[in-house]
């Protein structure tokens, strides 16, 4: 009734509807300022869009190679960045965008620094910062590289290559004015043949929104999790793409289209939305400015229809909380008395849950401590981050402070879900140092952390109970039955005791007793695929368990242990029938007594739910 | 124990100790040009941070008020776009950079177009477009509009107004040139006028960083609520701020800061990070460029500590998916028998719920679209928009394509939540034409919905149960009695019918019967304050209801109400009694049948609590 996997999709449509649009757009003229350009064929034309969460949407001719020419420029100048710093890449090279051609040769008067690595001048500049003992060694970095970006080995035309260099005088010219102000610091020709060689790269569409989307997604190419480049250069190959990235078009390409981008004579245009998604355009035929006339229009149409403008984003709001709670309406699954249920009624909200979702920055973080630091009446606090992406720097500060001020106000601060979260827990011991340990409390499920936190405020506010085994009249099933009448049950009684992690019934066993707990908690477990097991439940003195298989004669469904000295009055199937035979009057009453109890926790699990969903 | 509210928050310590650190900077000198600018206390400084969730945070002298002067550009640009629109606007006044300083007239040669309206002759240009019968309508109008970004009244400083006039021959000298090329079409001499008052106004830090967060919210004050410009235009006035709003220093800012801002000449910068926030310096020093030393130095450092770079954001991953549940695994809160469980626990994966959150975007958007692409054997799908703060017309599009091609496959597609979304409705409406009312259909809560795919699978899976009062041996309370028993609990029996509407049970009441539905269905109601009621369960024939207060003794705590046309056979409470003494046997297979019953309920709550934690 579905429609088939991988059929097309409304997005691969939209794109296609596109394509027809542009088609019919036959202005500008291919490129022919060397030989090999000039064959293309003018009406080549594809389109690729790939998003950070892999989706691949892919129209025409786009696994059609082309050399990649001036789009090879970002991102070696990405890989000098990771050679040198930022520092010394400005120091040579500089991000100011020129009215000028892209084959200008814009250097500063001054410093003879070229005004931006997306002119020749300082494509040129960036290649020689690209580290290799030879140039050899240096383009088959540069190849790496792009085989890390583009998801696949990509090669050199050689015909372009050998065309490029025949006729590169300009850019040798470059070259030689680079060394003559100590740009380049070694001979500037090999430099100058790597350039060509890296302008002479083959790819396709495909490629480009690859390419693309691996820059928007921090550098992590998202359709094989390979890293291309640091995350922490991203913003600076974006940044000069994003004002000097279109020739003299700058302005008003970021007013209009509003993404970070980079054309090349072969007809080639990326586009960046960071964070989000990738756009490779491919048609050979250029405007006067030297981009791809469809390569354009397609980009602004789709940043147009698609709202893909970066500065036109929705405000974050309040999408970083999934979901507050407190104990006075959800609890862990320790199973609580009546008494102990009460006092949780009444000051559960002194335990606040947030469970965090999303990526963490500083915008989503403030929002976070700022509630935090406008609650009153808290006692302990549980920060769930399993649902968190990702946690920058900025964020992970701010959590470290608010947990130092809520610390040091006497509030208990849980984190769960942080296995995963490696930047929080390394700025943590960085910052806390010897009180790591003591104050960077953490947990792996929040369910163990919830009633760490009921127990505190439990322990405060209700008397210790000695640990030592109960009376019989405490237990809750036999409530409202007479003297005599309990005397009859305790006679049925038969005393057992478990140490700490002993088991006390497994799974699959046949129902042979009704458990009352006497003293100590007992844990019940359902085990999982792979070994592990997840609590449902824990009781504790006073609470009767197993009765479940009792009544349906069933074999037992999940495991309980005892997670403490436990001890335990059993009831044996078989006296427990003759009981409603012999004093069935009690035994009505013990059903009641169950009835009522497993009604008040259905209607606390419903009224549970309902909050969650 | 926990912090006083509106006591310090960490974030505004981090200002503060931002505050002291660039206070020792001295570098730079105050704008003499007109002599009121030069009466300004070189040490003023402050810092304002105004989040888009309504956060502020301010040190230093940030009530300190000054005349905004070129801060002014982008906002009356704003202006002349929503009175003119973009077209009509690009027309007039270019979006290119110039390398030129703030005050050169930079004038397109051929057209006479200023270059951009970030520089005084595009500015001036600007002023000209606002709509306004007289001067000053048009400065009434100025004001207005800062009232609303600023979410106060802003006044004219009128010494500044009247030495900015007197000393202006420069942009006189712009207006006629302006005149000359017919980009003002009246006599310029009123709009310099203008020009000069809107330059004059005072405003303070706080303002500064209220009105660049409106900003970064898409044009709505985040602290009044008040729009301030119209949203679509907000990507214009920021595109400008990217690429020219920091005079000739703009490569360098965007690469470095990362955020489009504008810097006055009185000290004040305003930085922009749409989405998230609006930061406001003001500190009267400024560099050679005109940018105040100390705003640039914040900024920049902001940016590097925040993590605020435009460029560097992380991918969005699946944080647009709250949760996804299926009817295998969670269920309405409709009452099932054990063969409807049975068929929803194997078939369930038929009807999948998304719960979607957070800002739609086509990014966002696209992961939905691409899992429903791949989804098979899908019967019945719930888009939840409860969670969901935004919808963009692409999210929108694309959630029409998805619906029309789920429904022409069969799919019924129920949308839950979307009072809200009314981009989404609209859209729909639209697009769907007459086909709206039948196929974009909508439920307020997803519990009905979830019960309206469950009918949908059963009434395929299972043999239509006929609407006629069912046989007492149906009942599941008495399975396991013989005949005769079951014959003694007829006997007990009153019949009771009720019309489609009518209440059975009512809050409060004493508990007098239990309830075996025969025929129908009835459901049970909370209700909330404010007159509401939430619907707590739906029991269809077989099932008892209202043993909880007939096991308590305690007034009736729900209200029960027939959904259809009703038959219950009741149970009188002092006839429950007797038979625990004339039965007891009878009434012990009662009370362990709706143990066991509440038991499985408990276990599938308790399981469903598990999922959604």
């Amino acid at each position: 009734m579905t429609p088939e996997p991988n059929s097309s999709s409304p997005i691969r449509d939209q794109l296609a509807a596109l394509h027809r649009e542009f088609s019919e757009i036959h202005d500008g003229t291919v490129a022919t300022y060397i030989p090999e350009l000039g064959k293309a064929d003018p009406d080549w034309f594809g389109i690729c869009v790939v998003t950070t969460n892999g989706g691949v949407y892919e129209v025409g001719d786009s696994r059609q190679e082309f050399t990649i020419q001036s789009l090879s420029k970002p991102f070696v100048y990405g890989l000098a960045l990771e050679d040198h710093g930022r520092a010394e890449v400005l120091a040579k090279v500089g991000v100011e965008p020129t009215g000028d051609a892209f084959n200008s040769i814009s250097l500063d008067p001054v410093t003879g620094c070229p005004r931006n690595p997306m002119i020749n001048a300082g494509a040129i500049a960036s290649t020689g910062l690209v580290e290799g003992h030879t140039a050899d060694a240096r383009i088959r970095r540069i190849l790496e590289m792009f085989a890390h970006y583009a998801g696949r080995d990509l090669a050199i035309d050689e015909q372009v290559y050998v065309s490029e260099s025949a006729t590169g005088h300009r850019n040798r010219a470059i070259g030689h004015m680079l060394r003559n102000f100590g740009i380049l610091t070694d001979d500037p020709m090999p430099v100058v043949e790597t350039y060509f060689q890296q302008c002479s790269i083959l790819g396709h569409c495909r490629d480009l929104a690859t390419m693309a989307a691996t820059l928007a997604n921090r550098g992590v190419n998202p359709l094989t999790g390979q890293q291309a480049i640091r995350g922490e250069y991203v913003e600076s190959v974006l940044g000069v793409m994003g004002t000097c990235g279109m020739y003299d078009y700058a302005g008003e390409w970021l007013y209009d289209v509003g993404m970070p981008a980079k054309s090349g004579v072969s007809g080639g245009v990326i586009a960046v939305l960071p964070g989000q998604l990738g756009i490779g355009v491919f048609s050979p035929r250029l405007d006067a400015k030297g981009n791809s006339v469809r390569g354009i229009r397609v980009c602004s149409a789709l940043s147009r229809r698609w709202d893909l403008h970066l500065f036109n984003r929705p405000g974050i709001g309040r999408a970083a909380i999934r979901l507050r709670l407190n104990a006075a309406e959800f609890n862990s699954s320790r199973v609580r008395s009546p008494a102990e249920s009460e006092v949780l009624r009444e000051h559960g909200r002194a335990i606040q849950v947030f469970q965090l979702q999303g990526n963490f920055l500083f915008a989503t973080a403030e929002l976070i401590v700022r509630e935090l630091t406008e609650l009153t009446g808290l006692e302990s606090l549980i920060l769930d981050f399993r649902h968190v992406l990702s946690i920058n720097e900025s964020a992970a500060h701010l959590f470290h402070d608010i947990l130092i001020r809520l610390h040091a106000a006497g509030v208990a601060v849980l984190f769960t879900g942080v296995e995963n979260a490696a930047s929080l827990r390394r700025l943590m011991r960085a910052r806390l140092g010897a009180r790591f340990e003591e104050i960077f409390r953490t947990f792996d499920d929040p369910d163990p952390a919830l009633e760490w936190c009921e127990e505190r405020l439990l322990a405060r506010l209700l008397p210790e109970i000695p640990d030592v085994s109960i009376a019989v009249t405490q237990y809750a099933l036999l409530d409202g039955l007479s003297r005599e009448e309990v005397a009859t049950v305790q006679s049925l009684f038969q005393r057992r005791t478990y140490e700490p992690g002993e088991s006390i019934i497994r799974v699959g066993e046949p129902a042979r007793e009704l458990f009352f707990l006497s003293r100590g908690l007992v844990s019940v477990f359902l085990p999982l695929e792979g070994g592990a097991q997840k609590r449902l439940a824990t009781f504790s003195p006073g609470m009767v368990f197993g009765e479940m298989a009792v009544l349906d004669r069933a074999p037992r469904s999940a495991s309980i242990t005892a997670d403490t000295p436990v001890s335990c009055d059993l009831v044996s199937l078989p006296r427990l029938t003759a009981l409603g035979v012999t004093h069935p009057k009690i035994k009505i009453r013990l059903l009641e007594n169950l009835s009522l109890d497993l009604c008040r926790k259905l209607r606390k699990a419903n009224r549970e739910i309902a909050l969650l969903v």
